[in-house]
């Protein structure tokens, strides 16, 4: 059987991880897909800064709409990343009834609605899994593997740098600006670490994944995002100390009363697998009803794990390529006529249990104090540290655990505590999940 | 579009719980899979025994040939298990042109080959993920999700009986006998343990793993099987003491002489992810030589979890009915006619590290003999642990954990050291591994 050819746009990281793998196996990757895989050209805006795969036999160019607009080229494979021309070639592709394979998770989070339809009217698909947690095969686990399930939660460590950076202020002792300036010297981190630390890059993956898992629209724009940059090391110690390791988790519930999509950083008790994932690696925990929880782990980010996703889209394309576009697996695993439009719940309405550490005047009545407001809020307490007073301050740290509380209930203790004129901090807040 | 109809051979825990999920989500699943499925028919030997099923407008029977026969089925449901009837129903279903959905592990493993080579004769689709780690979509995950890979290995906790034994033993300091005589009590155990605590179930499950991961021949009978019925409470302990936790693993290793494909308890760092998955739950660690490792945690057993993989792939069959039977996803995830016939080591010839437990008289020069043998067997010693001596018997337990060695020499060490004077007992031997 004839070879499938294939046009790759952009060389960096994945795109020459890509290159590489697929040179390498392709005797297996072919004995898998029951034809050969030939990487037919490939764009790149800078051909002259050197690439770290062999591009021998490949036609290399610094134009990438002509490999999107070559008749001869059947998958478009996009590793240019962000929404600007990356989208723009994408939908030519599509136009041009190509089949897409794609690692970018902000294309698809921003703009997956539109160019899954464009995809369904043209008959072509667009493949993705190498968008959400790199190498682990998380999408075709929720969209094939799960079918069975109605999905109740997922909940993920999809964000390398962030749980590198937690790992390191856990394991060593470590403050977040020294992690994140080392993550940073790595090459874990971007310049502008924003994306990563302050929850957008998983928030992009968690809207995939909701969608998939609920069978609802990608709402990017509706999901809730809280950063790690606050978490500091005595919460890092008082967490431990109660039994429970912080993660930044992606979080998405379904509830009788809508969607929960949320990024924060998060208690787990200790004995959680998930719980145990450290440094870059990542995993995501998927809770169906008839499976109970199932987990997902590997490396989610790199240039070859990566590659690893990308190339198994290729494959599944290929495999497909002779399907009636009817019969294919749908982009959002749900047919796109009965994709649901299940409101997302803002975070006040949202229920969680909450770690709080309150710095107070170490004179009496404060306590009573706290805990009237909690009353008033129907807010239970489930654990108590007291620390003693620490010297130079004359404060003395409250760690209280709740039972779940509904958040606007929790915001308006917050604030009445922190009127109080024992209180003189911000009140730290992390919302606790059990994950059983 | 029209309902799929299915047949479902089999009404006891797996096939009562594909029934009631297949019920109670059969909104979600036709969201996913674009059309209804209709269970037509089930048949079930002991019709007049109590089901935990809903069987309301399922016409039912007691011949299960009646339900292969018949010409409105498109889909077999196999859950009636083992190698006799069950065997002949799937032959005839395939026969006469039926794709068929099979839980049966041993079926596969023993059989898998002919019944492969049937249908694909026949044009029809055999699924299996069920027969794997229940719940899990692990057969999806190495045979779609890491196709870009050569795998380098797998192992997994397969067998959730005998992880709740080890489980028992480590967390609350119990001896096996007692541990299984519990678990024959809660019904995780058959009366028979032999089949899961010797390894037997573990190996029918990893011979098909190791079949999709390296592109080889079922060979269920070239497996080594060891179980768990040797292991004692102080070889859980000293393990604990050297930072590594037991656990009863599938393994199977892809070296330049062969494949390696073993059952046995292990040896495995404590802070392995998968050292850390507990009580009845599965978990497999997958190595791609590109994703690096990667890891699938869940339910291995029970009925519903079970379900969940029969209807997931009942879902990929209906999505692949009109697909050209060359283009679907391969049985064994190569193509047929590039399976490889790479040879299975015997264990002789394969390499680990190794847990020993010693136990000697306490005389002097005792060491010296054992060293002065490990040494002429090219072994290689990691560390030594020794224990005071034992009061009432008067000798010295060694534990010694050694570097890897080719297993026919260590079978010659423990053969010299067993005819030493000062040792008067078996030695215990468990092999280890990094799975780094």
């Amino acid at each position: 059987m004839q070879s499938v050819k294939i046009g790759i746009l952009g060389l960096g990281t994945v795109g020459s991880g890509t290159v590489s793998v697929l040179k390498r196996n392709s005797k297996e990757i072919s004995r898998r897909a029951g034809r050969g895989i030939e990487i037919l050209r490939a764009a790149d805006k800078n051909l002259d800064s050197p690439k770290t795969c062999d591009l021998n036999a490949i036609d290399l160019t610094d134009d990438a709409f002509s490999v999107v607009n070559d008749p001869e080229i059947q998958i478009i494979v996009e590793l240019i990343g962000g929404t600007g021309i990356a989208r723009d070639l994408v939908m030519q592709a599509i136009e041009n009834g190509k089949h897409v394979v794609t690692a970018n998770k902000a294309l698809i989070a921003m703009h997956g609605n539109e160019l899954f339809a464009k995809a369904q009217e043209k008959g072509v698909t667009i493949a993705f899994e190498a968008a959400v947690a790199g190498g682990i095969p998380i999408i075709k686990a929720i969209r094939e593997g799960l079918a069975a399930n109605r999905i109740e939660w997922l909940a993920g460590i999809i964000n390398g740098t962030g749980n590198f950076i937690l790992t390191e202020m856990r394991d060593k002792g470590r403050n977040f600006a020294d992690v994140l300036a080392e993550a940073q010297a790595l090459g874990y981190a971007e310049a502008d670490p924003t994306f990563d630390v302050e929850g957008i890059d998983a928030a992009h993956k968690l809207t995939i994944m909701a969608s998939i898992a609920f069978g609802i629209p990608l709402q990017f724009y509706k999901a809730y995002t809280e950063g790690i940059s606050k978490i500091s090391q005595e919460d890092v110690q008082y967490a431990e100390e109660l039994g429970y390791h912080i993660k930044h988790l992606g979080i998405a519930k379904k509830t009788s009363q809508g969607v929960e999509l949320r990024v924060h950083p998060t208690l787990i008790p200790k004995r959680r697998l998930i719980a145990n994932v450290n440094g870059v690696m990542n995993a995501v925990v998927v809770k169906g009803d008839a499976v109970g929880p199932t987990l997902y782990y590997g490396a989610g980010a790199g240039a070859e794990p990566t590659a690893s996703a990308v190339v198994a889209d290729i494959v599944d394309i290929v495999r497909a390529l002779t399907t009636d576009p009817e019969n294919r697996v749908p982009h959002l695993a749900f047919q796109p006529d009965s994709l649901k439009d299940t409101p997302i719940l803002s975070m006040s309405e949202v229920v969680t249990s909450y770690y709080l550490r309150i710095n107070t005047e170490d004179k009496p009545g404060v306590l009573a104090d706290i805990t009237r407001i909690f009353s008033e809020q129907d807010i239970n307490i489930e654990a108590i540290l007291q620390k003693q007073p620490e010297e130079e301050e004359g404060t003395v740290p409250i760690i209280m655990l709740t039972q779940p509380v509904v958040e606007k209930n929790m915001d308006e203790a917050i604030a009445q505590i922190e009127a109080l004129d024992t209180v003189k901090h911000a009140i730290m807040r992390i919302r606790m999940e059990s994950l059983g």
